[in-house]
């Protein structure tokens, strides 16, 4: 997945593919790195039919929508979050206005969506009739499960981007897991976990059951591996696979995880502990492509799902 | 700082020494490693006069007590923290309940707070009358500061301990920065910025300002380079080193840093961006040492201070 173009996105699942044509559109009319990975997350948390991410995101036990989103600046390494907030349109932009800030980066609850408040950006109710009918009948099937796992088919929205000039910078959203206790935090807005970027190196960043993604700090060790000198395909394979080896060593099963990740001069690589995990790269040759990986033989394969293939991963 | 005793601990501040030493008489009467590092964690949250940790903790820019906590148990990679709580007497208990739970294991605000409600530990008034003095003489003499600082003196709370079967686990508590916004989340409830266990490794923890911290995963990247065959102390310094450099070199100034961290052989390790900073060591010989690290001659000492030096870093 070698790439020589001016520049690069990669993010997670199909349903970021919107976001990434808009973000490719904006870096091409000279808008900052920031602003477009904003803009292409926002797509996702925008789009109710999307109901792992904001707008219409999965409720939590209580039958509540709380979300979790990150930015961070891979030139700086500023980064900034918030934590189980509601009613925030696009908790992505507080996350970046956030992200400024020399303190008080990463903001938990009602002291975050007091921030918000203060910064002026836009609240809605976020709970979905949709998202309502999918917790009443979860709940009146099964009761909440002891145990939940990642929403199948697509889960947190994470945007890596870099800019013709190499800076990096990195994005995520999520509602976290169906069913989650009020107040539960991911990997998502864990920085090193959910997320990690470093111009000087790379960026990568997870998605899947955040308890298990964050034992291992996948994020942070994928740039560290490619800090080694590991490309980022193989950054993101090694890192992964050495944790689920080590987590079923430990005894305990493991939820599922996903890791995209991109090196300085813009290659991409990814990784899953699933049979098959599409993702989304985009250049500024006009490409927007979803691709896939999956373990096959043994052993991890990327390819370019063909017309039939992805619709399994339409966002529902 | 090699120790080939039965069991060591290493700690935050010199006002974790009391903790250590009952967490060691603990290990002593047979008890578990978690229960002795919960304890140590405890016994400085509970003490009214250590202004940083628990109970008289330094209040939020609103004159609360919003406090974070976290627990990972070395052996499992299993973790559990909770973020911007009010009113729970020993943050500390939470966190440990929740690193048994195979998901939902980190959960801020009123989530975290009906967590431990149903828990049924204790809850009390955190903020005492010399911490809401200390509150409205700083903020009628200057007002909330736009970059707060951590506290001089002591900070977080973290103790890492390593029980005679080669177990490793680590527990820290703070208030956060004096003045800091609601549901600021700093480093310490962030799993491989403010703490990592793994028994087959290390452990490291960090105080100091976690914004800054968290930049660089600290601990995690600690506990990464002992993998490497680094012993703690040359990973301790190396890590820190090259984390100010790079924030340096990036232009920002940056925020003061301590890092503590034991191998699995029981060796400490401990580093700082401070001129000085104590720590605790403590060992099955019942040995329980008030040590400092700091910068001289351009590079880090290890020692053990005298009477007349210790009182200088007094809890308040």
């Amino acid at each position: 997945m070698k790439t020589t173009d001016q520049w690069n996105f990669i993010s997670t699942w199909k349903m970021s593919r919107g976001g990434v044509l808009r973000a490719s559109r904006l870096l091409g009319e000279g808008q900052r790195l920031e602003r477009a990975v904003a803009e292409a997350v926002k797509a996702v948390e925008d789009e109710a039919s999307y109901c792992s991410v904001g707008y219409g995101g999965l409720p939590n036990r209580n039958g509540e929508v709380e979300l979790d989103a990150a930015y961070m600046d891979g030139d700086t390494l500023k980064a900034g979050g918030v934590m189980a907030v509601r009613d925030i349109r696009n908790p992505i932009e507080v996350a970046c206005a956030l992200s400024k800030l020399d303190r008080n980066c990463f903001l938990a609850g009602e002291g975050a969506m007091a921030f918000a408040r203060k910064q002026g950006v836009a609240f809605r109710n976020m709970l979905t009739p949709a998202a309502m009918e999918r917790f009443e009948s979860a709940v009146a099937k099964a009761g909440v499960p002891e145990r939940q796992e990642a929403y199948d088919g697509h889960d947190t929205v994470c945007v890596i981007g870099r800019d013709a000039g190499g800076s990096m910078a990195c994005g995520v959203s999520t509602s976290g897991l169906f069913l989650k206790h009020p107040g539960r935090v991911g990997d998502s807005p864990l920085i090193g976990s959910g997320f990690y970027a470093d111009s000087r190196v790379g960026a990568a960043a997870a998605t899947g059951v955040g308890e298990d993604i964050m034992r291992g700090c996948l994020s942070y060790a994928i740039v560290e591996r490619m800090a080694a000198g590991y490309p980022a395909q193989e950054a993101c394979e090694a890192v992964l696979a050495a944790h689920v080896e080590k987590l079923r060593q430990i005894g305990g099963s493991c939820g599922s995880m996903s890791v995209i990740a991109m090196d300085r001069e813009g290659r991409a690589g990814a990784a899953t502990s699933l049979d098959l995990f599409p993702f989304v790269v985009g250049n500024a040759a006009g490409e927007c492509r979803v691709m896939a990986v999956g373990q096959a033989d043994g052993r991890m394969r990327v390819f370019q799902p063909d017309e039939e293939e992805w619709k399994k991963y339409e966002g529902d």
